[in-house]
């Protein structure tokens, strides 16, 4: 085999290039016949679906640019989110292998990891989006964020790892756009927001509620610093791959140390953007009663899983005290609705918006979902602490949700 | 002048190389006449008093040990502490340089700080022990608490600022021994507590308490976990110097980014301690009344001055919602209820007591406050969160010293 050309200092990939780097790797046993195509369709990376021409085997390569493609190259991104990408994924395989993609190679330098090609797997919020139903979605999730999260906490690891941990995962550029893009910026009049006229009278109403606002501040704050475990970061439903038998959570490159009950309210926000967009829908009271119980079976899974992990844990001894875990569920529950609802309101009237709302074809149908949005996504930040189980939750999603 | 030896490996100074190594500062007009003393003690370095000899001008030398001398060397503690102490006060001397000792000079490699003799100062722990009362304490320990915490916060650095320091500031060791002697051990049958038979029921009271165990878990997680402020992390009344006029807080190497309440907390808690110790003595009401009023002085000077510092701000826009401050403010003041219980039970019962307590002479007065300080300890843990106001926890402190 001949050696390939050396590749070693960060330059974007292209088709030709990103072949070359694979060459020096040993994943293939026909490196000379790989076929390349950039088959990306996210804001902040090149990926590269390499196939060995033999074979039909196909590889992924993820590569992370500095800087963001939808405000053009004016929004300097870190490089070493790559490293957290492929660190996250390699983490998060110790507790749930079967639920990210394997990762084969990692790095650093050239900023990109090679992996699992899911190309059998589809878009969990483009499969919503058509109506499909993935019945064990609930229970790898819940089961996703319990591992995860719990494995990762000080529940589960001596102070020494965890803090190590922390300062290895401190990830200040993806944690400015959350901070500013789910926080802070669709809830004043900020240049980035980006909904339609007829929305702006519910728009201001956001925009001139204190009490509201009040909330928001309180649980941006909650995400500014309570380091309670590594999250995913960017929990959506474009983060998950699924097809009938399994599930992948991808892209975790926002991930930090930060508060448990944030991952689980951005995909519980989702798939209620998603329940919102059905009312638009005909078919819509099976598919709203399958979104409703998807929620409901996430959070019971999550819990009970994070319950047994809790009780097996012998690395803290205050697991042992029996109040502290439902207090301590009870905590990440209400971090959740309030995190869900800023999540809600950003994906509506924010920068990056979802595809579910945006798609409804009637226009007069958008706006009116758009407004029931808002108002249900103030209606959680603001009643969060008040919705104490998960029923008085799905009470008021289905208040929303009635026509 | 002589090129002195040179010393840039570390090893524990003597009184000769430590006047070696100061020859090798441009600090003194005239380093070949200094005499040192070891004066330290502390548990957990070597402390040097120079003097130089023409001028009786003095200077501290501060060096860590790589081991805590309370146990032998069985306890390794790393060296970064030096770091952390160092570079803790010169960024507290930012804002309130008047608080703090003067770094003269910092040398990472052997784990030292030069600074400011105080030695016309006074331990506050002895001062108050001796029935001494400092008008000035609550106004300098209210500002130096709301500056350093209010200009360490995310209300008032950038994210990415705030977050480099989060990562400078990572102190595994000394946050382990807050960890543990503060909030485990004293609540559980462990070794390291230390105290006598007679105390026992009330100890085993504290110990079967699973509601009071609960919420110390809570409060250990926030410990673990709330990444506010850069904390003194160690604001007992031995880490204050005072005179008549001026007041110096010293020996910041537990610092690390934590709760704010916690350093507020224990400095209640050690004023509280000493208010305790003063029903063993017949001057008591005149005392208790200062102490209490130090208590409810430096709160309000707390908040007074983080209000201010917060009107003033403008890097957070949500210091612009008017319903934030006074949430975070209760956050604050419940959580310092809470750490100040905790800390006046673990020296009443755990490794490291205090003198306030320890040197009541009658032996019965002695088990019959510790009893008491117990009893509140737990007491404010439990009602932190009802205690709503300066009076209702004035209040309940006046209850514990009733006779």
């Amino acid at each position: 085999m001949t050696q390939p050309a050396v590749v070693n200092q960060y330059a974007p990939f292209t088709t030709q290039t990103v072949v070359e780097f694979v060459k020096t790797l040993s994943i293939f046993d026909h490196p000379n016949r790989l076929i390349a195509n950039e088959i990306g369709d996210g804001n902040l990376n090149l990926v590269f679906q390499l196939v060995e021409l033999e074979t039909n085997r196909s590889i992924i390569v993820k590569q992370a640019l500095p800087y963001a493609k939808v405000v053009g190259e004016s929004w300097p991104l870190s490089l070493n989110r790559a490293k957290i990408e492929s660190e996250s994924l390699r983490i998060t395989a110790k507790v749930v292998p079967d639920l990210v993609p394997h990762v084969l190679h990692t790095d650093h330098e050239l900023a990109c990891t090679v992996m699992e090609d899911l190309s059998d797997y589809n878009i969990l919020r483009t499969e919503l989006i058509s109506n499909h139903h993935y019945p064990l979605l609930a229970e790898h999730i819940g089961r996703y964020l319990a591992q995860t999260l719990f494995s990762t906490s000080d529940f589960a690891l001596h102070p020494f790892v965890k803090k190590e941990l922390v300062q290895k995962f401190t990830n200040p550029d993806l944690c400015k756009i959350t901070e500013d893009l789910v926080f802070t910026d669709p809830f004043f009049d900020h240049p980035t927001n980006d909904f339609p006229t007829e929305l702006r009278p519910a728009v201001e109403a956001i925009w001139a509620d204190e009490t509201l606002l009040t909330e928001v501040g309180i649980l941006k704050f909650q995400f500014l610093t309570q380091a309670e475990a590594l999250l995913h970061g960017d929990l959506h439903t474009g983060s998950i791959f699924v097809t009938s038998q399994s599930t992948k959570v991808i892209d975790p490159e926002f991930a930090f140390f930060g508060p448990i009950g944030f991952d689980l309210g951005q995909f519980f926000a989702n798939i209620i953007l998603n329940a919102l967009s059905k009312l638009a829908t005909t078919e819509r009271p099976a598919l709203l009663s399958e979104l409703l119980r998807t929620t409901e079976r996430t959070w019971i899974t999550f819990a009970q899983e994070f319950t047994k992990l809790w009780d097996e844990s012998n690395q803290e001894i205050y697991t042992n005290v029996s109040g502290i875990l439902p207090r301590f569920l009870l905590k990440i529950w209400t971090d959740a609705i309030g995190f869900a609802g800023c999540e809600i309101v950003r994906r509506t009237i924010g920068l990056a918006h979802v595809a579910d709302l945006d798609s409804i074809e009637d226009f007069h149908t958008q706006i009116e979902i758009k407004e029931r949005a808002l108002q249900l996504g103030a209606d959680l930040i603001k009643s969060r602490t008040q919705l104490y189980s998960l029923s008085h939750f799905i009470q008021r999603i289905k208040g929303a949700l009635r026509s």
